[in-house]
């Protein structure tokens, strides 16, 4: 037949199957429109910004029933989950799946939203505040789903956990959706550096609502989400606080018992077996994780050693190493404080990774694979050595799956730094109330009284020792901290499962139940 | 029941579905293997170098009839697809879809496993040399399907070319797979730059073997192919020639013809009514199409004028304009100089892109629809402003689709410069002898003995009258060049299709037919 631009063409051929002739003006795809251009001439960035937010979700398509995504990049100065679900509560929207990569105590206010029916489950990281204690009280019908953040990735990338429509702050962006977590004009007030867990929700939603409080030039390169994976921008006076999007959390601990951990922590790096030029390195955010790395930029100094790369949250602490030339890259999944937002815009080697990449169990091969030494919290630990990071002492939900059971699989050495005694509960529990790292994918347990090293782990302990390192069995340990405080009481639990505890594949690894009333 | 840490854990939940309980070490998913730790701490970077090409293919589970492709950023120095179709030659396969996203004049011996039905088709964006002559002269049965780059970008994303193995060449790479064009050690004779149209590859291919000549250390980033989408590495002597794969085909042309046309590209540009401060553009690498650059930036300076990017095709001279802070961010799919490798390498702004981000029709919007000025060559066009880029006026495949349908569709001014006559031919032609884009699409004409303009675009038209630059209808360039050496007679075809030429979107604009035997 004679296509769009009057030539003959077949609308079959073997070997080819069935073609679709050029169609011309009228055909699939862009073609060149006057009037189009007309308007690009006054405004040459072409772009998808769209009124409001209720125009934009009007435009997703959203329905009851349907799931929506949010990240955590802004921490406890988010302003977009609160925002958006106001927005979708007055629009009367119902049963929806909320999967944000985690939520934190200024969401608080999705009480409300559950309690009317708007939100019907959520699948998140982590809980905490308010919400978390509603939680952990019974107030959904349908368990929480606790996910780690490699388990989320998997889960999006896989379509188990498909999204209808992410709303993704973002603290700069362009008309046509090119964005990043910092701004090259300097006026981010809200820069949160890297966008590595957004990025897995651009890249597999099927529609994506960016909202940004700072429209820039075209084109925003480099960028962390890009304009192909971009469907809307609303544009909003205000995404987050600065305040609570980088905390105080990496400053210099001053505690003795958190530096006393942390240097038996860089000794128990340095004799493990790993600590060789060109060695890897995770450590967190906490005050004698941090605390950690400055012990162990001590010993690298003095042997020469240096890491090939740090992983996951970057710190002022790390960049800081980075640029004396001890830590050659940093792949950045989540920037902890302005230093590192700072950092990622302008450190070539300081490179913002997704989630996927990070630490999905399920790909070709995550970096989370590939660690060394991975130095992690923990709110209780076993004499099996699983780790409890999710529920505190009272059995209340009150933290974050995290990054922790993926990097304990994938770290060479899983170092567990925790007081032996916290207020006045023991750390180390004949089985902890909640199970989300498990314990044969951990390698040493630090306290400040203490090291045990899991019998799995020979090796190990071999080299500890050898290194002139005392350490004691996790029994042992248990009992000094049983001598001081005695054993807990068991918590006490409803039967009403409310959170499922899913470990990276997916698998369900344990449950928590309604805390019991009146306690 | 009781899962791998001896939870009690539910198989089903009401609202969540069918729940798979955590099953430890047996279980589905990475878990901490002693062995493997092992081995790594004798080699800290866990790998998937794998001892040979042929293994490689047998690990991927290639079979009779699949799909295979290669990017072409080795251009004529390509070693890449020979020794891996020799290899798949000499393991036996049959009735292989071959889908590069070009071909040249290195790859002629493809015709010997076309002939001996190692491939059964071809999709590619070019063809050139004898391979091209003898598909011309019907050497295969199946139509050759050409595609844009942004076409082929479409069709991989959406599943339309499913590809099951990509082997894609890199000059540097780690045991892990993070891969890009070039090498911070500065060891990669085969530098290429921008990876983009390997990216897609990467992507959406089921299995992905890398091939490299130059191993470096984990992590290597910036990196333009993720480890995480990297199956197999496969180590060799030497993936190309550096003498063919960075051409001189960005010199300064001092073909007074070429300046002459590049001048008055110029000047169109300059009047077009795009030329404003923030303008973007694109530019090829032919000698007119450079030349028209060194001239706008001769107007740009004069003018204050900075663009707001360069999109495409990246040269020396656009990175010049890029160092000197005439043009603020370099949007690179490919990189054609080894100025233009060392740029990506080292400038911040000068951000690899990959296919699908720079020119597919159908994801969220690509930078070619972004584009306000754009410059094209032609081997013919006619008098409905279509242009053939792909076949010579003896009717033999002599070139490539490439962006030239993509960017001319997105640009606000697609401008094509020509000369108005090619050794004894003429470049006008009542109908071009294979349509690859289409003439609604075509904004302006640029020859050395005059400018037409599309009558679509009165705009433009009277634009260039108010800047006092003249004009000449399409018809009344044809009749000076046919007035000089008149019209040329048709081409004599046979009646066997060889190509099918499709548009960005899919459908078919067009065929290549047999040329006529013995003449």
């Amino acid at each position: 037949m004679q296509n769009g631009v009057n030539r003959e063409v077949p609308i079959q051929i073997e070997g080819l199957g069935m073609l679709r002739p050029f169609q011309s003006i009228q055909g699939y795809g862009p073609v060149k429109n006057i009037e189009r251009l007309k308007e690009r001439q006054m405004n040459p960035s072409k772009n998808k910004i769209i009124g409001s937010l209720e125009e934009a979700i009007r435009a997703t398509g959203l329905k009851d029933g349907m799931t929506i995504s949010f990240h955590h990049h802004f921490r406890n100065g988010d302003f977009i989950v609160n925002m958006v679900m106001d927005v979708i509560d007055r629009m009367g929207f119902k049963n929806l799946v909320l999967a944000p990569s985690s939520l934190t105590d200024i969401h608080a206010p999705l009480i409300g939203h559950i309690k009317n029916g708007v939100i019907r489950r959520i699948e998140t990281s982590g809980l905490r505040g308010e919400l978390a204690g509603a939680i952990s009280n019974g107030l959904m019908d349908i368990p929480v789903v606790i996910n780690s953040h490699g388990g989320r990735a998997r889960a999006i990338a896989s379509g188990e956990l498909p999204i209808d429509v992410a709303f993704l702050g973002v603290p700069s962006c362009d008309p046509y959706g090119n964005a990043n977590g910092y701004s090259r004009q300097n006026t981010a007030a809200s820069a949160c550096g890297s966008l590595g867990y957004a990025k897995v929700d651009a890249q597999y939603a099927k529609n994506v609502v960016l909202i940004t409080d700072n429209l820039v030039s075209y084109p925003n390169v480099p960028f962390g989400i890009p304009e192909s994976q971009a469907d809307y921008i609303v544009v909003v006076d205000s995404i987050g606080d600065p305040k609570g999007i980088v905390s105080g959390a990496t400053r210099y601990t001053n505690n003795p018992k958190d530096l006393l951990i942390a240097k038996s922590a860089a000794d128990v790096i340095e004799a493990s077996g790993y600590f060789t030029d060109g060695f890897s390195l995770q450590t967190g955010s906490g005050g004698a994780s941090l605390a950690t790395t400055r012990f162990l930029r001590e010993k690298m100094i003095a042997s020469n050693i240096k890491a090939s790369f740090a992983l996951g949250g970057i710190t002022a602490q790390i960049v800081a190493m980075h640029e004396e030339g001890l830590i050659h890259r940093l792949l950045d999944v989540q920037s902890f404080d302005l230093t590192a937002v700072e950092s990622l815009q302008h450190n070539r080697f300081h490179h913002q990774i997704d989630a996927e990449y990070y630490a999905s169990p399920d790909n070709e091969g995550c970096a989370a694979h590939q660690l060394d030494v991975v130095v992690l919290s923990a709110l209780e630990i076993d004499l099996d050595f699983n780790v409890n990071v999710i529920t505190g002492s009272d059995g209340v939900i009150r933290g974050a799956s995290g990054g922790h059971s993926d990097t304990a699989a994938g770290a060479s050495a899983a170092i567990i730094v925790a007081p032996l005694i916290r207020g006045r509960m023991p750390s180390i529990l004949n089985r902890v109330n909640t199970v989300v790292t498990p314990g044969h994918t951990v390698d040493v347990l630090v306290t400040d009284q203490g090291i045990a090293v899991n019998p799995l782990r020979k090796d190990i302990g071999e080299n500890l020792k050898a290194a002139g390192i005392p350490t004691l069995s996790i029994e042992e340990l248990k009992a000094k901290a049983d001598r001081i405080v005695g054993t807990p009481d068991p918590i006490q639990w409803e039967d009403k499962i409310v959170g499922i505890v899913k470990y990276r594949d997916g698998s369900v690894i344990d449950v928590i139940r309604q805390v019991k009333k009146g306690v």
